[in-house]
Order: structure tokens, then sequence, then C-alpha cells
């Protein structure tokens, strides 16, 4: 399971914060954190307005190299944003995101081509937004997946989200997202498959309980990255109990390394 | 979802200690106590000696039924405590346990078949006791459904176990039981699929994490009943959760209920 941590997010207020402030110490503390919680990426999203992007993102990814070693993803839809950060990374980043909606295509998609990268593909488009119908997701990640491919990116560095919509709105959408999921995972065995999980609960109570039962039952299906707080001790035991249980885990070596270490159960401090 | 309560079971001190002394109060609670959460059944388990044990079973069956209406799933392989639970009950009960396993077929079953009464089927015989594979156990279920429906009870009477071994013990041991449910649904989709849950975590730290994802896995594949405590809030909320993510709850509503009655989220007590 590929692990991207999602604390770097300037849409959270006190991060937003950090950033306005050039707060360095906050978000170092933020990487490491998340470091040594067993990320092996980190989200990076400046979350601010066009003009400041650039500036925020190349400060954010400047700073977290001087924290951890770890490489990055680079959560913009603004190319000049991308551009900023491509252009200070040590190590090989993902992109976060294209999709099928055009200014995508022609802003970001070149860019990841461009430097290699590891790339996330949405599923939706402008024409229907988020399709109702795994078969309608499916499309457009066969285009995408077809367009990443020919532009000379091997199939393991993407991404594929099939995206998630609540289960509020339609008492299907759980099946759908599964079905998506596994369509995906047997079209392209090597491409990593990754979902924005919590948004299966919105407008639901208990929300942490539907979206740690709908992860595990999500990775049953292919899924094997996902953007998650990797300090949230019942989120990562799901996810290391769902590999062990979908036989991913040899000797639950991995599941009783982390009880161990003490990266899932009570939290000790 | 079925939902048979557990915790009438004399390998429990404190129920055994309640049976020895004939604490009515006590069983009556518990009968109660997991009425009000929400049961469907109320396991029976006296777990004495074959000589106590059909006096004990038919105490614990008299005073169930004082306290509460539901019906019951008698829990023995002693016939004779069988008898003497069935000369009592007000409804239709379960019997646990038949399996492939001679005396178990010359004595349990019979008593089904001449009650109708519900039946639980373990896909273990004598001669290999668990099998190793996903065939071997649908091999057994399906001799023990050919035995039962022959003998005239329907489908949806029965509850089969294609049982649950230590994912401590075999990596695989997760797959081979989801595998198992998903043959065993497809071959009889009339019948109900149960699991001893909490075998899956033997010799694993954190195990109502690993149950609880591993549950959620179970109801993908196609479970629909489980011997559980009903009280336990965190385990009936994976259930009623995998339930509403696999689309078997029009709009959210046994969720959104569960949660306004407390039967799910924080103990209010």
């Amino acid at each position: 399971m590929i692990i991207i941590g999602e604390k770097i997010n300037g849409t959270r207020k006190a991060v937003a914060q950090a950033i306005r402030e050039r707060d360095a110490a906050f978000i170092k503390e933020l990487a490491q954190s998340q470091a040594q919680a067993g990320s092996h990426y980190l989200d990076v999203n400046a979350g601010t307005s066009p003009e400041r992007e650039p500036d925020d993102m190349a400060w954010l990814v400047e700073t977290i190299q001087e924290a951890c070693e770890l490489p990055l993803c680079l959560d913009s839809a603004n190319p000049k944003a991308l551009k900023a950060g491509l252009a200070l990374v040590n190590k090989t980043p993902i992109i976060n995101s294209v999709s099928g909606e055009q200014p995508r295509i022609d802003g970001v998609l070149p860019l990841a081509l461009e430097h290699k990268t590891g790339l996330i593909l949405l599923a939706l488009d402008d024409k229907v937004g988020i399709p109702a119908t795994s078969e309608g997701r499916l499309e457009i990640v066969h285009r995408l997946v077809g367009l990443a491919k020919d532009g000379g990116l091997a199939e393991d560095q993407l991404h594929v989200d099939p995206l998630v919509t609540a289960i509020s709105t339609g008492t299907n959408n759980g099946l759908i997202t599964f079905d998506a999921i596994a369509k995906t995972r047997q079209a392209y065995p090597a491409a990593h498959i990754t979902c924005g999980l919590s948004n299966i609960s919105f407008g639901m109570p208990l929300r942490p309980l539907i979206n740690q039962t709908f992860l595990g039952m999500c990775i049953m299906h292919g899924l094997d990255s996902a953007i998650v707080d990797p300090n949230d001790h019942q989120l990562l035991g799901v996810m290391l109990a769902a590999e062990m249980l979908v036989g991913k885990d040899k000797f639950c070596q991995n599941f009783s390394r982390a009880y161990r270490s003490g990266r899932i159960g009570p939290k000790t401090n």
C-alpha cells in the first residue's frame, strides 16, 4: 500500500496560516510526523490564490525537503504552481492530478510527461462531471491511461482514482466505486489505484467508521494507494489489517511490525 | 443481516455460574439487553457436562422466554440437550450445528428435520477436519445442504458456516474464507451465510480491529448472518456500514436509525 500523507494542505486553516506566515517549523513538523508514521509520499497543496500559489508551492517544497527525504505529491491544477514545484524537487514526484477536463489535459498532463513523474488520473471530465456508472468512469480512465502511456509514462507510474461519491446521495454509490476499482485493476494490473475515501461518508454520522469500513472493502477490490492522515491509527490499522486479510502480508509481518512500533493500536502519547 | 446474540454461553465464567446457581435474573438481563440491541435470535449454549446439559438447556430456554420473545439458537452437539430445548421453544429455533462429522449427522440433523428448524451447517468433517481449500469446504457444504434439503428444509432455513481459520497460521486463510463465502452465495442464493468471525485474529494483537475489518470484507462476499455481541457498538457499526456500502440499505435508513437510537456510535452510558 502506498500511503500519501495528506496533512500539508493549505485548505486546512492552520496550514494556510503557516504558509502565509512562512512558518517553516510548523510545516517541517507536519512533514516529519507523517514521515515517521510511514508515509511513502507527502501531498503538498498550497491551497492559495493562483497568483500566490507558485511562490507558496516553491516555499513548501523547499521547506519540506529540508525536513525529510520523502518524495512529494504536488497537488495543484495550476500549471505555474506545478512548474515551480517541479523545478525544486529532489526526487521524482507524483502530480495530483489530471482528469478528462480539457484544461488539465492541456496544462497538467504535458508537465507529467516532460518530467516523467507519477500521475494521479481522476475519472471525471468536463462533459458529464463524475459519470454515474462504473462503465462511464472506465471510459475516462481508458482515455487518460492511453494519453499517459502514449506520452511515455509506465503503467506503474499511474495512480487511477475511480472516484467516490457520497453513499447518502445514492444507495449504489459504494458498489459503483468497488466495480470501477475492480475493472481498473483488471485492465491495468501494474497501475496503482487510489481514492478520496472520505467522500463516501459525506452527510452521514459516524464518518470515520464508514470511511474505515469502506477502505477495507476498497482494498479487497484492488485499491493500493491512498491519500490519508498516516497518524490516524484506526484508519492505518484497518489498512494493514485489510492487506493482511487479502493475503498481501506474509506471516502477518507488516501488521505485527506496525503494532510493535506503535504505528497502529492505542496511541501512547 | 441476521444478528444472533452470543452472550448466553456457558463457556463464559459468569454465565456458567448463573446456570449453576439458577440465577434467572442474570440470564434474563442478558436476554433483554441483547434483544434491545437488535438481535434477531439469541444463542443458547449451556456449556455444561453431558449429564447436566439437558436440564440446564431446558432451564435456560424457559428463563429466556420469560424475558423476551426472540427465537432461539440452540447451541449444542448433544442430542439430549437439543431435545430438551426443542420441547420447550415457543418459536422455530435455529440448531447450532450440524457438520460433516458422523455423530452430528446421526444425532443432530434428524432433530432439525423433524422439527423443521433453522440449521447451521459447518464446513468440516471427521476425515480432514477443516479442509485447507475453499473447494474442500464447498464439497462438505454441498453434501450437508443436500442432506438438509432432501430432509425437507428450505434453503433459507440454512445458515452455512464456511469456517474461519487464523490468519496468523496461514497468509491465505482470509482469502480461503472469502472464496468459500462467495462460492456458497453463488450456489445457494437463498441460504444464509454465517461465520465465527473472531477465529481470524487468533494469536494476533488488536483482535477487535482485525475482526471488524474482516467482517466488512465477509459481508462484501455474501455473509448475511453472524453470531456476535449485539452490544459491541463498533462491530455492529461496521456491520451496518458494510451493508450500507454494498447497496443493501436504501437511503441509508438502517444505519441512520441505528445511530439515532444509540445502537451504534459512542455509548451514552
